[in-house]
């Protein structure tokens, strides 16, 4: 199943998305919970009756026709790591990291999936990263390894958009990490059940239809069940949290010489069997 | 004007605390916001209203007989400064900084003042920080240093609980400063109109009555006027953002030898004008 938020008439909706575009739930099932993190939390009973929806019901409105937002809109942590492709260390020149390196994102970098990314005023180098991102879909903590697959709810796409300039001001990440829209993830929430071996995937980005990145999951450093051990030793996870896995090679920072975005731009985030974002980037409002 | 959340019968509430307890506002005045969120939001509109019944109502509840949770419950985002008192950064061994060093709690580490503090199972070097904390007031962007007072809502202590062996495992600080209970901050939100200078306060810690922290809010290296500045170039602050300012010299890392936190240690923080926190450090439930 795929699930989508989507904004109209000035109200956050949640959705499934089938061949023909969107099943709005709040008109097919006024009686679920009408927020993504509801519906994930509550998604074990309410399986069975989502999947009677998606097979009964057609579509409220063409994907096209709404705005849609990242799947979940307001996710109370969203952790990303960082150095997690053997190609990526290579070109950044540091050697492969016996640890897994942490950073989190916050939550004004959300952004939709085809919504436009800000070059920021305070920033000249800003730049792309594709990467896998997992949602977790069950309270939990001290997840062991082996375990690791039932306390995920399903993946999107996502693009761990970094100003350069103020990732590497300090050694913390954070601000370079967390410009308004740099966040950008979806389109859809697929969950587990459709993805055979999310360690199986092409990932790719495009700016302007250039190839920049071209890798596959399988070549993660620490895998996603690697991930979700080490962080549940630490923190309790919520459904509805949001973990970046970590991008390939061929960021604009490691080209010869560094490219960054600039306006107009488009960069495309491509991932098999778990979809597309496509962002054109614009210039800070005033 | 001092704002507390609390939970009774499996409900959290928002209150105004008085000389003879709380004011339970869901008794008071059912049809304000439910959520400490949501009150400081409508704060400009709602600030009259709610002295009149801080002034003409009898407390409902004493302090003593309810949960007091932290002051916002599920903030948006937490935000901390590093090395940010000269006299710590001494300590530390290191050059004081040319920039502001910012990193992020995450939400489950939402602490209320007076609860139990966790010694992970993860971790064997857990260290008290006594600090300043903030909460916005305003949605906000690119806020300069000389209007920075007007996106302030309140004060709050708190202390910046760190697992030092995670927070040094890799260069990125957020695991060693996220465990579950690792960000206590309250007792309350005291209003900015309360605070005469924020940058005058004396702030101490104690653990088992033995002062190991005592410096004065004055000797912040980046005081709360830079930070808003700094972090509002790169982000948007929403109303509830909590921001911890650093801490001063005294930490249990920096002792010779270091000192860390043991189960049953009390650990108090205790800010002018502000307000105190008392926890008793305990062992992570199984």
């Amino acid at each position: 199943m795929k699930l989508a938020s989507f904004e109209h008439d000035g109200k956050v909706h949640c959705a499934i998305a089938v061949a023909d575009g969107l099943i709005d739930l709040s008109r097919a099932a006024p009686e679920l919970p009408a927020t993504m993190i509801g519906l994930i939390e509550e998604f074990p009973r309410l399986s069975g009756r989502l999947q009677d929806i998606a097979r009964n019901t057609r579509a409220h409105l063409r994907t096209s026709d709404v705005h849609l937002l990242a799947p979940v809109p307001r996710p109370s942590k969203i952790l990303a790591i960082g150095l997690n492709y053997a190609d990526h260390i290579a070109e950044t020149g540091r050697e492969p990291p016996k640890q897994q390196v942490w950073f989190s994102k916050l939550v004004n970098a959300v952004n939709g999936p085809y919504d436009t990314i800000q070059l920021p005023r305070a920033s000249h180098q800003v730049d792309y990263e594709a990467e896998l991102v997992f949602v977790i879909g069950k309270r939990c903590r001290h997840v062991r390894k082996e375990d690791a697959a039932s306390v995920i709810f399903g993946f999107c796409a996502g693009n761990d958009v970094s100003a350069r300039d103020w990732q590497f001001k300090t050694p913390q990440f954070i601000l370079g990490k967390s410009f308004d829209s740099h966040a950008p993830f979806g389109p859809y929430i697929v969950t587990t059940d459709e993805i055979k071996d999310p360690h199986n995937l092409g990932i790719r980005c495009f700016v302007n239809r250039e190839k920049r990145q071209d890798s596959n999951t399988r070549h993660l450093i620490f895998n996603i069940f690697d991930q979700i051990a080490e962080i549940s030793q630490v923190m309790t996870l919520e459904p509805g949290d949001v973990i970046f896995t970590g991008t390939p090679g061929g960021v604009g920072v490691a080209m010869e010489p560094p490219c960054f975005l600039k306006e107009g731009d488009v960069v495309r985030v491509e991932i098999d069997e778990v979809g597309t974002l496509e962002a054109v980037m614009t210039a800070e409002p005033a």
